[in-house]
């Protein structure tokens, strides 16, 4: 399996996506592979210190243009951080959340800011991940999950079901667009039911 | 005086922006305007805790596509929270430092970037200054004023002599291109005199 793989985790708030990407990293772990475990927005110490500005305080405190270029920010110090380096020394990468998850949530609430978003991944990031699995999920259910682990950094989960719906369409469409990359895994199952799919996708996908 | 100027400084560190902007809001506000003093990178409570990131900690945590990013959020929200509400007001605004200096300072490390920095200003500021102070000075003795006043937040004058040589000559040229908005003024003179000629020249350009 060469050169190593960026895999990424994408769908709703609750979806179980931070679960999912450790649960692979664990698989990856005990199939002899050294991957590393990492989550946007943050990932690097730098990136970390964006999440909180981001992730913190008042939800209007940062216009939309502003949370792109924070978001941009942090995923450029991640990539050159944490995500490059382990990939070029063979180690998988595992990521809860990447590029997908700031189109899909700026085009839920800022579509006229699209061009914006896909010119900034063009110019700095310039990175795709080699396989991405979209968790879907019904957002009524997810969103109850999400607020049973309230962790005081819930901007997006505050903003309600239809906004959830919205997104989920958003992961969706996501999917169907990007086959080349994207597995859509049903979440709406036992955890354990899921992370074996997850699992066996991965390593058919992956040639492990 | 219709409508309210959004004024600036620029010029190396050490020629005495900080001071000559204060001086100036001084002036403004003896002639019965209500001036808003500000600077960047901050001048609004979340672009002072980007500032923070970025003038803080190991001059090298991040790399120039980074700074960038995080610049220019600042001056967004700069823009959005502090600039923009004072102009609407019809107050004028002072400002150590605006985009001119993400120009020079990223002109002078990294010049393949200038089209990305431009790139950015198009399409999330878009706005330039209706007056542009640059004050000239000679490198040496302003570097000696700058590390006169070590104020922890010296990213950029701990680069040195050679650097600031090479931003004096972006300030310059600076001046040189944008005739239409910029006045070059000799910083080399005692505070006093450069502030006369620098309200005059408002006063002058302003129609006070």
């Amino acid at each position: 399996m060469t050169p190593a793989p960026l895999i990424t985790f994408e769908g709703i708030d609750g979806s179980g996506k931070s679960t999912q990407a450790r649960r692979l990293a664990e698989h990856l772990q005990a199939r002899g592979l050294d991957p590393v475990l990492t989550r946007e927005p943050g990932g690097s110490p730098g990136a970390e210190e964006i999440r909180a500005l981001l992730l913190t305080g008042d939800p209007a405190r940062w216009s939309a243009e502003t949370e792109i270029l924070l978001f941009t920010a942090a995923r450029r110090d991640h990539l050159e951080k944490t995500i490059e380096p382990a990939l070029a020394a063979g180690r998988p990468v595992v990521c809860d959340r990447f590029a997908d998850s700031t189109r899909i949530y700026q085009g839920a609430t800022r579509g006229d800011l699209r061009a914006v978003v896909d010119d900034l991944h063009a110019r700095i990031i310039a990175r795709e991940p080699d396989l991405t699995f979209v968790i879907d999920m019904d957002p009524a259910e997810a969103l109850t999950r999400g607020l049973a682990r309230r962790s005081g950094e819930d901007r997006f989960e505050e903003m309600g079901l239809p906004f959830q719906e919205t997104l989920r369409h958003g992961f969706l469409a996501l999917a169907h667009d990007h086959p080349e990359r994207c597995i859509l895994i049903d979440g709406n199952r036992p955890e354990a039911q899921v992370a074996t799919e997850i699992a066996a996708r991965a390593e058919s996908v992956l040639n492990l």
